[in-house]
């Protein structure tokens, strides 16, 4: 595997939903797979739960782990040819990626959309220049556009929690202060589709996401009928993606808040939520200390999704 | 051990400093027990000696260390139930301490006293959250009223340099710019008194500290009275503890100096002092530059009680 | 080893680069000889490749790594005996330092030239407080006024590219924006020289370099002159090093740009250049990107010369 974006990337999905079913009864079962081996994490932004759970995953493989943090702000590559670098940008991207390969094996990298242009966010831009010259396999820990590592632990949740072959998944916006990215939706939808769940996405009119991720979902934007008989609520805020709105907040309807009342439509739901998670905003706090909620074991999956990224990259080496 | 604030918490003293002795003989003789362990150290301060010794104890387990630096401004958790955390909160610590715990087998935290109020620092809200919520075995590496690593290294050092088996102990007041915590002060105290030193105090008036760890100790406004016979002249700085003036600096008298001349009413005592300490105001050049000054010795003595520390969670995972 | 600053301190320097043509070749062989070794390696200054690459050099031999990052405007150690350390200086150095040695094996440290006086830079005040009270062996991470760890990883460049036993080297100087330091010419000439290479420096009036490291070297205001005949082009900028313009930018002349013209007069040399490099100032995109440009294999050699000196430095202790 050179590449972790997609679900795609893992090949047989439900292989690998497998396989990390043996890795979390077994967490060290291939502690000397990674000997020798170094994976670099670079953060462009701040991280908690990505940062935490991926430098556990690749101890767990015997890996060295090298941290970078970088200021977003501060990374100024130059990306053009023909340019006379006499300005703010002290290095080419053509020199720096290759140079970062050089002293690992695997590269993980976290950006964030930053909603300056559409465009540019969709491209997933500071990604691409690590696949393309870096020389070495590139996987997001959430970037502009994606969070694979989240998504592929949220199906290793679903699928310890399950009650049927095929769930009723319902993702669904909800209020929150801040424009925030559409990478988690985004992935969730991506992710839960090829798992093959029947998934329902309601939001808000205006609040549609790129159909790229959610073809084959049922989209609505009546929350009630969307919670009726589901048996997982993933509850998420994401800001505008359409052009016109592209990173803006459109509303902040607190009828979207995941509460009691809204819980008792569904068929005994477990609650999802990828945090951090704003209480009275996203998600009322009985709903997320029930019984029902998942929060806390889907985010400790993420140190298992990314145990399995990161074997399955070393495999290939 | 599920937790380390205070000497009891390793059962009998004695024979936690008989380890003490032996792990520094051989620092890395339990280089196996830490194996696929992975200790978080979290930093809501800055740290120099306690970061490095930290690390490098659990590194002599053979443990894995991710160390996270919070910047206790940004550390904004909402801590109540029942408000919509609309505003600068972004995450409740129901959910953000148990996932740190999830990535981890043992963690410890480092906060610092704010001085806004007695009542919050005494309570080691921080602290508590961690030890209440994660999950895990949680150790102070300095919170806001103690520092038992520091009080452990001391006792570890003056078991190496004692001539009597109960020596006369000196915790002495000394000027300083600005205004500092009580946990060295706190924790020396209350670690000399379950060792069964004989342990003078000795502040300018207004100094007192609070009683829960002074408890037994002779109590002095005099500081020469204090030095004579002294074994061991330990000296600090600390702002005020009384309700009226907390975390005031009351005196910035020099006569507290601890100078040639003071040491020389003691019984040949050793000088301790934990680091950083400011010369010329604390102590002087020739005091902590003589052979009698065991303030390295004392410091390197920090890798040693975090490594026994780490142990006994190990052991009780 | 004790310290590594000069070529000189490797020893033999044949020996040297016949071991790290060995270490290329098996960059694991030796990942036995630091475990329980533990590496502090100590950032004043930003850097990317010589973190990165010395923490993988120190990863290779087994050792544990620990990075500390000091803000260099942050470290305000009193340094004088006999002062009243009332103001804004926390800790002296002859606490600080040994403090810092007694929780590691071996020392990296990373200062940068602050141009504010020659004498203070050339004395290499930081790196000599390392060497002289940490009780450690230390290396030099780049510090004021040389950079050895890449000298070392050019020579080996060189080594492995050069086409005939003693080839013509070139250091260019070249245009630059900023005022930059003398420690990578300085070391490149040094190691260069002793090496054995025919060296010629060329660069504008004004721009001499310390004597002590271009001694035996031709050197000339006459960039094409030097360039005839050249088997390797070494370019970079440097601030002037004359008592009358210490630090200074005296020229932004572009005709020193090294460009397709350039190296035409050369022997179809190979290009160099320690990066991070701006393009259009220093070098043209088509030199940098040509075939006989080394920019990337020069920097991956970073990790080699880092695991030789560490390597050495282990066997030594």
């Amino acid at each position: 595997m050179r590449t972790f974006l997609h679900p795609q990337d893992l090949g047989d999905l439900q292989a690998a939903l497998q396989e990390a079913r043996a890795i979390k009864a077994d967490r060290y079962a291939h502690a000397n797979l990674g000997k020798n081996r170094t994976a670099l994490l670079i953060f462009f932004n701040n991280s908690l739960r990505t940062r935490l759970s991926t430098q556990k995953a690749a101890m767990n493989l015997g890996m060295n782990v090298i941290v970078l943090d970088v200021n977003q702000g501060a990374w100024r590559l130059e990306t053009e040819r023909g340019v006379v670098m006499d300005g703010d940008k002290s290095e080419h991207l053509l020199e720096a990626v290759p140079v970062m390969g050089s002293y690992c094996d695997v590269i993980g990298v976290r950006t964030f959309a930053r909603f300056e242009s559409r465009d540019d966010d969709y491209s997933e831009r500071i990604l691409r220049q690590f696949i393309d010259h870096s020389g070495r396999p590139v996987f997001s820990m959430e970037s502009a556009t994606v969070h694979p590592l989240q998504a592929f632990a949220d199906l290793i949740t679903i699928e310890e929690h399950k009650r049927k072959a095929r769930p009723k998944v319902v993702l669904t916006w909800a209020p929150h202060p801040k424009a925030l990215p559409q990478a988690v939706p985004n992935s969730f939808a991506e992710w839960a589709l090829a798992a093959g769940y029947d998934l329902t996405i309601a939001h808000p009119e205006g609040y549609e996401l790129c159909e790229d991720f959610t073809r084959g979902a049922h989209i609505t934007h009546d929350q009630d009928e969307a919670l009726r008989g589901a048996d997982f609520v993933y509850a998420k805020n994401w800001a505008a993606y359409s052009a016109d709105h592209y990173g803006q907040v459109l509303s902040r309807d607190m009828s979207w808040t995941v509460s009691r009342d809204k819980m008792a439509l569904t068929h005994d739901a477990a609650f999802m939520h990828c945090l951090p998670v704003r209480r009275g905003m996203i998600v009322t706090d009985d709903v997320i200390e029930s019984p029902r909620s998942l929060v806390i074991p889907e985010a400790a999956n993420r140190e298992i999704s990314a145990t399995v990224v990161l074997k399955r990259m070393l495999q290939a080496l």
